[in-house]
């Protein structure tokens, strides 16, 4: 049986799966964290280079940099610089915004990712937790979510691990019904780069109830650089922006990352990559008689026939393939037999399906 | 007068002076900050040129730098790896130690760094400040400080902005004395590197009450990176660590600080050079008839003599000279009329002093 401590806390720890199955992390093929398999923009690494001949991006404080990287957001996300505040990841950013708002109760519909939990709890925040039904999808309710007496919720769009979207228009009426109830709704939106028609950013500047937190981690392929934004109404910005330590990111990541959201013919390739990597994915996931929820992320969400046992599962995958699949045993809410895949490359995509396959008929419990 | 609304909050914001003042960046000469004037070691530049090859520095999550960089700090700063917590700055790691220690009530010396009060308050701690004389060059007394109601002291060994260092002995009776009243002493030894044999990093295995801050900005010239540690008891750095976000400093920066840290040659050749340099010029500070507090880190403080308006002074030092001292207006518990200025270059001191020279025969009251 799966025990919970032995599964890495977030996706992407090769190293602690190397040394637990005694294999090196360069024969892992990583299918547990969501990073952009293309790599970031070659403009991220053209600007690095330039900057070690710049002496002033190690010598000086990065006091300039929040200017710099604020308009590159703006930009990027449509909306002014007075909306963004900038931090080194989302629980910087989170706990910034728990330090600056009135928030003591908080509704967190589960799945969800560990570290809202964790931090809310770091916070002071008293929890109710909300199950969503993964026979519907894991569909958000927005008039049943905002009923509670509680002063904010805290979500995601798409969603974490599901990679369900949903649609903005239920999104904004959510916050809609959160405003006449006094509620902050907290949207973490770190996967709709793509999908970013659904995006609610620019819509925080009606409502001073929504703070809407977004990552350049994943989509540009950046997560050892360490930036992530929060986009708020002005007056809430001001006071997020208070809450965050001075100098929150490095200047060589303010600079990388500014021009990798320029890169608008990236974000567009990207995009279209990936909805044609996730297709082939899902279909063929599908294929091998595995439930996979219909994501509009760079990742899919799939569930074990009972029949199979998901501990044995995930290990036979490293073990034999050295595919790291995200077990998703430590999502609250979630039952057991869920495992997350990564959208890769289209060779690597097609390696995790032959190793599904050997993988499910070598376990199947008729052949025993 | 002076208006503390005209100064900058923190040294070296120098393009909000070159705003004010019409004059471009490139023609200040920053004593604001105190950051090495030698730049850093050149194994950080190779280092982040070597980087830059590797492209798991960018794609993946710092989730081993972690390890890395926390043996090369044990290594320098003579602890074991279990007794540090790294983080991108003091702030988020002061942040961390106060959702981690019941601290209600927290004593402050004043005057002192800006964040500590800052911090403290988005903390939801009480702050009870504790006024040091400058007549008494800004002496620490242990039986004092620990007497009041309150639940920790925070202090800075060397102080800033005075310099002045107190000996490794008595900020170890007031750990022991603290002790005995179950006080925490939340000690930023962020200039200690100039003169670590008063550092108290290697006592924390022996007080549970005892948490040290420490910096690799300063001392090795890497403001632009965003790397500081914390040092405690192995039961308290569990908890510390527990409240630091996941993911704290960019790989980049972990490896180059890493670098940094194990280059001694660079460690001893700074502090030599720095006693140099500062003796010289606190000698000539005085021979200008300012008085200069003793300092034994890399910046001096110095007082006007009151018939000389400090505004005035900090405003003919820019416009006239290009020289960026810091006012130090904001800090709390100073009278008017001090201000810091950062050891550097032979040379540049010396254009200190030509300027200093020409400032205080400009603004002397006689020549009226």
């Amino acid at each position: 049986m799966a025990k919970t401590e032995s599964y890495p806390l977030h996706g992407g720890q090769l190293q602690q799966i190397a040394e637990r199955f005694g294999i090196p992390v360069t024969q892992l093929l990583d299918f547990s964290a969501n990073i952009n398999p293309d790599g970031p923009p070659s403009s991220v690494l053209s600007t690095l280079r330039a900057s070690l001949d710049d002496p002033s991006a190690l010598t000086e404080y990065p006091d300039l940099q929040l200017t710099e990287i604020k308009q590159a957001i703006a930009s990027y996300a449509r909306v002014d610089t007075r909306n963004i505040t900038v931090a080194n990841g989302f629980v910087p950013l989170l706990e910034a915004v728990l330090r600056a708002l009135p928030i003591r109760r908080c509704l967190l519909p589960v799945p969800a990712f560990v570290e809202y939990r964790k931090t809310l709890g770091r916070g002071g925040v008293e929890i109710a937790p909300y199950a969503l039904d993964p026979d519907s999808n894991f569909k958000y309710d927005p008039a049943a979510m905002v009923a509670a007496d509680q002063d904010a919720v805290l979500l995601a769009n798409p969603q974490n691990p599901s990679g369900i979207c949903h649609d903005g228009a239920l999104i904004r009426d959510l916050v809609v019904r959160a405003s006449k109830k006094k509620q902050y709704i907290l949207l973490d939106e770190a996967f709709i780069d793509y999908v970013p028609e659904h995006s609610l950013t620019a819509e925080t500047d009606e409502f001073s109830n929504l703070i809407v937190f977004r990552s350049v981690t994943k989509f540009h392929g950046v997560p050892g650089l360490r930036v992530a934004y929060a986009v708020a109404h002005r007056s809430l910005s001001l006071s997020i922006g208070d809450s965050v330590p001075p100098w929150p990111v490095t200047t060589l990541a303010s600079r990388a990352v500014s021009a990798a959201l320029n890169d608008q013919p990236y974000a567009d390739r990207t995009r279209a990559r990936n909805i044609d990597r996730r297709n082939s994915l899902q279909h063929e996931l599908e294929q091998l008689g595995l439930l996979a929820y219909p994501s509009s992320a760079n990742f899919i969400l799939f569930r074990l026939c009972a029949r199979i046992d998901p501990n044995l599962f995930w290990q036979h995958m490293i073990v034999e393939h050295g595919i790291v699949l995200r077990a998703c045993t430590n999502y609250e809410g979630l039952p057991k037999g869920f495992f997350r895949a990564a959208v890769r490359t289209e060779e690597e995509n097609s390696r995790l399906i032959e190793a599904l396959i050997e993988t499910l008929f070598s376990l199947a419990p008729d052949r025993k």
